[in-house]
């Protein structure tokens, strides 16, 4: 009798598939291939995740933990004797209280569907990202997610009040705090936000709720220099200050390609170096005076700004939107390699410019696009290497040397909101050092001292 | 030779003060009594502080650290064979950028000190609290600060943005991030906030910054039952939003007690159930429709506030804030116990009634005054138990017996913001179930396997 084999006849009601019916599934969002593993099972309760993991544990039996495997970083790739432990059956949402603006779920649960069932009862859940359809609060939780709203709202680590996991060696820990502020202890729920599931497996959350925002302008500026882009999100971080949602920065390269023919329409003309979205919550006042709309005339007369439009509908805002979200002309030239940095504001442009030069030595024929959350410090980018004469391995690596050895110069970090997952770990020593490498272990050795769960992911013990 | 010389002679540099010049020094703001301690060492560096938890890990010698001492809990008191590590020399602001928004400095700078050059530089410091002007950073860090600016800009957990902390061992971690997001492998700088300096003495700290608000208006408001109180502060969250800095409610006899005769003065009429102050940025457009005063212009004309005062002056805005801030006259009467729990919305003018029985029930003559961060879930108590018949140690064992008991009841946090310190660690279970506490036992011993230092706080090992 295999593992799976014992497994499933301890734990008969975990809804197990096979390794063929594994097979069907897709590995993630971004990789295509069929996904690997020995079982797969589902469990709907924390007790029967506690069952698995301990008799896991008990037999050294490796566990991959998945959500709703949109993964940016190969965050879930099970080989074929790992058990895969999935989250689909616990997806219930347990509670939303407007009143004390929270709401209680299963760790299983997608995104938008809870997005959509705390704005049925009138509020408004921070958190937002283009996997809204397919993510899951617990992944979010376990990769601490960023998205869109982070400006105004700060990421998942800020929007979770409590939560409840399983250790490795299968204990329940119940955080189920409520409260906004708790400080009665250590505060454990820290384990096991953006730990990528090393720690425990998170079963249930807590989640801090806001009021819904009636309404939103939205506005596309073009700007002739960096400086001016650092400028406009300083005076807009002064005068618009918590109204403002999002400052999304895209470098005049991205803006071109996923604009004009066949691609969006245009908001503003092409060609220009930096185009900004900014997203702010609307001033309904009779005069407007706090609005986007006359920071922006503010920013016209001042001279600072030379051309942009304001969204006039609900379909323009859209449009706009599309323009920043919606980038599948950029991955049209495969192999396309993106990546998530953060770095200081000033040290942006530089690192851009240096990574243009390193990438373009390697790549002659190569296009770097760069868009970002510019206040959050966090920009994407997409390398196309457009080059034939390497294998896709070695494209891959020298592709990864020139954005991470660029970036170490200017002091940013692997990863932003992405986190490490199997594809950065060789490059985490950029951004942490040995000491706190060697804490993170020593972390895990403590909580998972058979090495079982998400083996291999962020670093290796 | 004793421990104390051992180390002197081993480590010279440290500014060491002998058992008699530490008997000078009070133990802590609220505690009167004199310091005790085997020697007092103020280090001048990040590696003095190494050198010193290298040598006390490596022989046993157990280590109390010292910020500003204004802890509320019992968090600084030394027995007579601790060695104290005060970080009153590591004191440098070592910088501050606006354009980042960030400031990086060392732990033991007063908090009103970095609050005062943050706004030299035209920026301006989130956390505020009564403590400023003695309170430290790195105990803020250490401690998880709240304060008056929760609301909006969150606890110190939200402000830190990397630190640097030296491990019970005498590792230095340092993870001095000064970016908004990364997500690049753990995130050590958690197991160092709100551990009440367990785990490691933090040393250096990035602390995030926001631009300075222009003016804020301040309103004191007075309502007829709880409901209202709730009604207001959903209104006023929705409206409001994001401008919204502080709603802080005061129960009616908390507010009779601080004003009247030799009191402040009210700014309104005495003998309202409760009393609410609200401050919200300064709507500056021309009509105001967006500003506190509309906001409670149109509370009037629905009829759910029938008396209120807006600050016309600075006055005025100063005294508003003392009937909340100034509490002297409830402690004319001591004994007098302060609690800090926090509770769901729904559940605090509940838990006030049943805790009036309770008390009532062991101290006939006992005064309750109540006030706190509503909107934070956070109350802040204070127990006047007039008695005369017990011993005051079983004064105290009482009134606690009263909170704790009926807070478990409600299913609040024995801290809101204090923390644990050596004052609540017996109450820790009402708020923590065993595994959790077993995790935080597990957690001290990894990192502090010596038990070395800041021995006792928050639970025994």
């Amino acid at each position: 009798m295999n593992s799976a084999q014992r497994f499933a006849e301890a734990l008969p009601d975990l809804a197990w598939l096979d390794s063929d019916e594994i097979g069907l599934r897709q590995t993630s969002y971004w990789d295509a291939s069929s996904l690997k593993g020995q079982a797969l099972a589902r469990p709907a309760s924390t007790e029967q995740v506690s069952d698995l993991m301990r008799m896991a544990s008990s037999s050294g039996q490796t566990i991959v933990t998945h959500g709703g495997r949109t993964t940016c970083v190969d965050g879930v790739q099970a080989r074929s004797d790992d058990i895969i432990l999935s989250l689909e059956r616990m997806n219930r949402i347990l509670e939303i209280d407007p009143v004390e603006g929270i709401a209680v779920v299963e760790a299983g649960v997608v995104l938008q569907t809870l997005q959509e069932a705390v704005a049925d009862e009138g509020m408004f859940l921070p958190l937002d990202l283009g996997a809204r359809g397919t993510c899951t609060i617990g992944g979010n939780v376990a990769t601490n997610a960023g998205g869109v709203n982070v400006l105004r709202y700060g990421m998942m680590r800020n929007l979770v009040l409590g939560l409840e996991a399983v250790l490795p060696t299968g204990e329940v820990i119940s955080s189920m705090n409520r409260m906004l502020k708790n400080n009665s202890g250590y505060d454990l729920k820290q384990l096991f936000i953006g730990t990528e599931g090393t720690l425990g497996v998170v079963t249930k959350v807590v989640v801090r709720l806001e009021p819904s925002i009636a309404s939103r302008d939205v506005a596309m500026v073009a700007l002739g220099s960096f400086d001016a882009v650092l400028k406009l999100q300083s005076d807009a971080k002064r005068v618009l200050a918590a109204d403002m949602l999002s400052f999304e920065v895209m470098w005049g390269a991205y803006y071109d390609a996923v604009t004009g023919d066949g691609g969006h329409r245009a908001p503003l003309a092409r060609g220009a170096p930096f185009y900004v979205l900014i997203e702010a919550v609307t001033d309904d006042s009779s005069d407007n005076s706090n609005s986007l709309v006359s920071f922006l005339e503010s920013c016209f007369e001042a001279g600072t700004l030379s051309d942009g439009a304001v969204a006039a509908s609900e379909r323009e805002r859209a449009e706009f939107w599309k323009v920043r979200d919606d980038f599948e002309r950029i991955l049209a030239d495969p192999p396309v390699y993106l990546y998530d940095v953060s770095l200081p504001l000033r040290s942006m442009d530089a690192y851009i410019r240096d990574l243009e030069d390193a990438f373009g030595k390697d790549f002659p024929q190569g296009v770097l696009h760069v868009f970002g959350h510019l206040c959050d410090g966090n920009l994407h980018l997409f390398l196309t290497p457009r080059s034939a004469s390497e294998s896709t391995h070695e494209i891959r690596r020298l592709a990864d040397e020139s954005v991470y050895q660029t970036l170490a110069r200017h002091h940013g970090a692997v990863s932003a909101e992405h986190g490490i997952g199997r594809e950065k770990k060789d490059w985490l020593h950029i951004s942490r050092s040995s000491e706190e490498i060697a804490l993170m272990r020593k972390l895990k050795r403590t909580l998972d001292p058979a090495n079982i769960l998400n083996r291999g992911l962020v670093f290796d013990v």
